[in-house]
């Protein structure tokens, strides 16, 4: 046993192992503020499950950390490195393996982007559904780590749903493959299912098996305005009282609206408490005029039904605009030029979506913070976006009060502290509240049962110390 | 500490504990064949959580093997008591805690069975959709352990996909609750979905939180029959390849359709090879239509649409006769009247089904053992049934044999050992078969993790030693 570089070095080609500063502070941190992130002592980028699994079996005999990385868009700082670790970027196993249109799978390397599983799924009248607001830069593997959500969740589900099967590489090197190409089967623990979401502290997954489906039918879509965040809530709840399955329900706050606004000016009602975007798929027509009947009796202000498919897609875009156009708000914000955006992540039983924002706001105005609310209703999980400068200590301690408030707030909800995004190194803690002390004593067991060193992604989800 | 019964009952209410030698006879064995049984020490029942952690906490503290039990409905042999084990029989924990409209979830105790949750989910308007075939008998406790599967399942998938929390007591007598009430959330491991199918071997479940759905649309229903197993094949693969999304599509061969004749005649096509049974429950006339197409190109020598709900019921009402009926054929088929079955689960890709029939046609054939194949064709979950006499040994090992070739046929046309029944006792040799020497490393440290003393359901889906 030489040197951790040396050794890797001896078992990888030329070209794998990269030391030079730059892009070891390139490959510090992921899109998450208020994340402590160090510095790696070398970025590996493997082109093969072999060339990991020769990575993982230097690390073990080293007792290095190793920190898997796709496209760091991930907001918890899941994916920042810790001091003197191997930085596994996985962008460079990025093959689209197979595409069976018959058996409706894909298998797909985890650097693969999102976007162009999609594109490659659709050239076969096929869809491959879970879609974060990062599809078009965040990778199948990052998606899968954190069991990535998205719009179309509300009714086609999260990203696990669609996984079938994986190849990971262990802790001593070792390759399991778990799960299968078959639409069922039960055939002993769903160890598939558990590193899901896992955030990279159990394996380094290589390899994934995702089911497709027939692309879903044309989406008619339609916004509703609300003149109070109440009556959009009792519009979320009447819509799914009623039986509705749409295909997004989305909601937007008023700071979101002007925010948008500001960026790039789409007409938005930048009066408006609250505003509704909602689409359905089958029965399309039909059943969004009976949702426009719910969202009509829950006091909207205002509807406006897309007259076709080109202007559903604006509609959408819009949406989409609200992270770059908050980003821009928070740079604008403040004098220093860095002001930036702590991203939460709450989701609540969906009866109670009126009252998390409510709540937000209440907790906003007392501390001083703007905070926006985004997010997807329809499953209640909502994004309230936490604006800071970066620059200033007081504002980021301000950043922090708040974002912890929001936690305890939707906790006290019956919510959950991530309902899509993970816990990485920003909810640690509330985990640990979240699931308690007998919940923390298996995660620890499992984490161990997978990674006895501890070497991988560690102080990431839980502490073990 | 005294004698295992006496501390069970300084710590139980009376009549929890039952040493009955009738009653411990009784809850030997669930429904499969070629299992072995032992006989418990005890068993207890329950009626809470507490008296569930209580002969736990005995259990453990004397080291005895814990056997939980629902309705005993199991096909491997999973339920199957050992040697001075105390079997926990769940069927006692059976209320309905909650059923929320709004949230569209149920919370109920593991002993509720899957019929009683489904009628009360629907004076709501909404349905707990997985639907096995034991659904008027097993428990939902049961269903979860096993991943449970079902007719609907090709449209509206397994068990699992309808569980958001438990509470489940661990191997120390602790409890734990995992998992959600929200519709999504990320935080920490999934362990929920790690307790789902794990057969009793990781936890007593004493709680499940169960999303419910908004009741489907009418069904429209249709039967197919086919010269060839071979071109029954070819409508299931092109009714997907055509992005259809049937509700149900079942497939009985040419011995079941005999032995449902036999048994209540419908007027079945027993000439027949091979009956495709096929639903669709959104845009239904058009679909089904559509459907009855591709049947048709397939080769079907019949076609025929239930003409309304009553008899699209009695359609799938001649479908669930099918385990009766060949019950029936067996015990008849045996001057012993011990006639039996072993009832297989392979699933395999869809492509493969016509492979997968015609193969144990193949198997049936050379071996002079009846085998009758039924199942979910529309996801390649498939039930091969083998007739058996269990008076005659050399029967019962001609059953063994034919039940391991059909197991080494199906994880060679890319199948799993089981599509919904699980492993238990009967298919751990070939578990182990098809996950390896890894992910049999990784199955023993999971169990490991939950349950260091190997209390829970011992030699079930794996043999620690």
């Amino acid at each position: 046993m030489g040197l951790p570089i040396d050794d890797l070095l001896a078992v990888l080609p030329a070209g794998r192992v990269l030391t030079d500063p730059d892009v070891l502070a390139a490959h510090c941190r992921d899109e998450a503020d208020l994340c402590d992130a160090g510095t790696p002592l070398a970025v590996v980028r493997p082109r093969s499950t072999a060339e990991v699994a020769a990575t993982v079996r230097v690390a073990a005999a080293h007792r290095l950390p190793v920190v898997p990385q796709g496209a760091r868009t991930g907001l918890t700082g899941g994916a920042n490195a810790v001091d003197g670790a191997l930085v596994v970027s996985l962008t460079g196993l990025n093959r689209i393996i197979e595409i069976d249109p018959d058996e409706q799978i894909a298998v797909v390397q985890p650097g693969v982007v999102n976007a162009e599983l999609c594109r490659a799924a659709a050239k076969e009248g096929l869809a491959y559904l879970p879609d974060p607001g990062s599809f078009e830069s965040s990778t199948i593997g990052g998606n899968v780590s954190t069991d990535a959500g998205g719009m179309c969740c509300v009714k086609y589900g999260v990203t696990g749903e669609y996984v079938l099967g994986l190849e990971v590489v262990l802790a001593d090197g070792e390759i399991l493959r778990c799960g299968r190409r078959t639409v069922k089967g039960v055939a002993g623990y769903d160890l598939t299912g558990l590193f899901v979401g896992s955030e990279g502290t159990l394996g380094i997954i290589t390899e994934i098996t995702v089911r497709l489906r027939p692309a879903p039918e044309a989406a008619r879509t339609m916004v509703a305005v609300y003149p109070t965040v109440a009556a959009a809530g009792r519009a979320v709840s009447s819509v799914i009282a009623a039986g509705h399955v749409p295909s997004m329900l989305e909601l937007l706050d008023r700071t979101h609206l002007r925010a948008i606004e500001a960026y790039r000016p789409q007409g938005l009602d930048t009066e408006a408490a609250a505003m509704l975007l909602i689409a359905t798929d089958t029965h399309a027509a039909t059943d969004l005029a009976a949702i426009a009947d719910c969202c009509r009796s829950a006091g909207a202000s205002e509807l406006y039904v897309a007259e076709d498919a080109l202007e559903a897609q604006a509609l959408t875009s819009a949406r989409r605009l609200a992270h770059p156009a908050m980003e821009h708000l928070a740079v604008q914000a403040f004098p220093s030029g860095r002001g930036g955006l702590v991203v939460d992540d709450v989701a609540v039983p969906r009866t109670r979506v009126a009252d998390l924002v409510a709540g937000v706001e209440e907790i906003s105005a007392r501390h001083g913070v703007l905070v926006g609310v985004v997010g997807h209703a329809g499953d209640g999980n909502l994004h309230p976006v936490i604006v800071v400068d970066r620059a200033d200590q007081s504002s980021m301690d301000s950043g922090r009060l708040v974002f912890d408030e929001i936690m305890r707030l939707g906790l006290s909800l019956g919510g959950t502290c991530t309902g899509e995004h993970g816990v990485g190194l920003l909810k640690r803690d509330w985990l640990a509240r979240e699931i308690g002390p007998v919940g923390m004593r298996i995660h620890r067991a499992v984490k161990l049962a997978f990674d006895p060193d501890g070497i991988f992604n560690p102080g990431k989800v839980i502490a073990l110390r």
